[in-house]
C-alpha cells in the first residue's frame, strides 16, 4: 500500500516502511503505475491526479460534518490520527487542532517560521534575525533578537500549553518547535497514520 | 513647543494643542522655521534632519542604558509616559513594553495587522482573510476566516492579560486593538507625553 501526502512543495510518500519525498515542480505522477492513496493541499497537483485512476483520493471518505468546509485535508488527517490531544503542524502555516473524544474541537492558523521571519523583514530591516528557538520564554527580551523571536514563539507555547492536552508535533518544522514543546510527542509519519485510519473506517485497507 | 514624531511613513506634529500628520514623502523639513523637538525612526529622514539646527533630536538625552542599544526611540518614548503598565504601540509592529517603578522591565515585537495580513496570504491563497476583530476568542474557531484571526488576535491578547498590569494603547491600529483589549487605556498622544517628559527631566522645557 502506497500513500501520499501531496504538500506545495513535495509529494511525500509512504510505501509501507519507506518513506521519501519528491519535489511538486519535478515529479511526475502519471509515470506511478502502483495504486496510490492520497490527500492534496496543492491545486495544481489536484488537477493533474483528477485524470489518473490510480491516485485515489482519501478526501472522498471524510465526514466533513465532523469538521469545516475550508478546513485543510492535512489537518483532517492530522486529528483523524488521534482520539485525544493538540496537533501542531510546522509547516509553511502551523496549524493548531484540538481533538477530544475523537472529536474535532476547533483549531487556528499561526504563520510558519519561514513566513514570519520575512514578515519581520519586510517591516524593517532592524528585524531582520532568524529566531533564537533557545531563547529562555519566562523572561522578558532586552534585545531586538529576543524580541521578536518571543513575539513568534512564546505566544504560541503559551496558547498551546494552556490546554492541557497531550501536543504531538508533525510537520516539516517539528525538529525546532519541538525546542519549545520539549514534553510532545514528535511524529513525522502523523498524517500518514490519520489516513490509514480513515480507510480502516471506510473499510478499503 | 512643536513636538514631532517622525516614523516610517509620516511626521505626526503636536503644535501646543493641534496635532496633524505630514507624510514623508512629500513634507520637506527645511521648510519649517520653528524649533522642533523630535524623535526618529526614519533612517532617510534621520540623515535631513541632522543639517537642520532648528530640529532638535530628544535621542540625545535618553539615558540607553535603562533600555537596550538597538531599541527603538519610538517604544523608548512610549516606556517614558507611564510609571507602570505594558505599552501595546500598535503600527506596521505592534511593539509590547512593560515598565515598572518607572523600570523598563523587557518587551516583545509582534507583526502589525497589515504585515501578518500580506503574511498569511503569501502562504495560502486560501488564508487571504482580513482579520474578525469581532471574534469570541474565548472560543476555539471552526472556520478560516476566525481560524486565522485567532492565531494572530487570541495569542497577543493572553499574553498581554497575562501580565495583570494597566494596558496603555497607542499607534495608528489602537483603534482596532481596542476592541481586543476593552479596558485598556487609548491614548494616540502617548509618545507625545514621553518626549515631554524626557524634556522636564533635561530641564529643556
Amino acid at each position: 500500500m502506497i500513500l501520499c501526502d501531496i504538500g506545495n512543495t513535495t509529494y511525500h510518500f509512504l510505501d509501507k516502511e519507506r518513506e521519501y519525498k519528491e519535489s511538486v515542480k519535478l515529479f511526475d505522477p502519471s509515470s506511478f503505475k502502483d495504486i496510490v492513496f492520497y490527500i492534496c493541499v496543492n491545486v495544481e497537483a489536484k488537477k493533474l491526479l483528477k485524470h489518473l485512476k490510480n491516485w485515489i483520493d482519501l478526501s472522498q471518505y471524510i465526514d466533513f460534518s465532523k469538521y469545516y468546509a475550508t478546513m485543510g485535508i492535512d489537518r483532517i488527517m492530522a486529528c483523524e490520527a488521534i482520539t485525544q490531544g493538540v496537533v501542531v503542524d510546522a509547516g509553511s502555516a502551523v496549524t493548531v487542532d484540538i481533538v477530544k473524544n475523537s472529536k474535532f474541537e476547533g483549531g487556528f492558523i499561526y504563520p510558519g517560521i519561514k513566513a514570519i521571519g520575512k514578515t519581520y523583514k519586510n517591516i524593517s530591516n532592524a528585524l531582520d534575525y532568524s529566531f533564537n528557538f533557545e531563547l529562555d520564554l519566562d523572561k522578558m527580551p532586552k534585545n531586538s533578537r529576543d524580541a521578536i523571536s518571543y513575539g513568534y514563539l512564546k505566544l504560541l507555547q503559551s496558547e498551546v500549553k494552556s490546554y492541557n492536552m497531550d501536543i504531538y508535533l508533525t510537520g516539516g518544522d517539528a525538529k525546532e518547535f519541538v525546542k519549545i514543546f520539549p514534553d510532545s510527542f514528535v511524529d513525522e509519519m502523523l498524517l500518514f497514520k490519520g489516513m490509514k485510519n480513515i480507510m480502516k473506517k471506510a473499510d478499503i485497507c
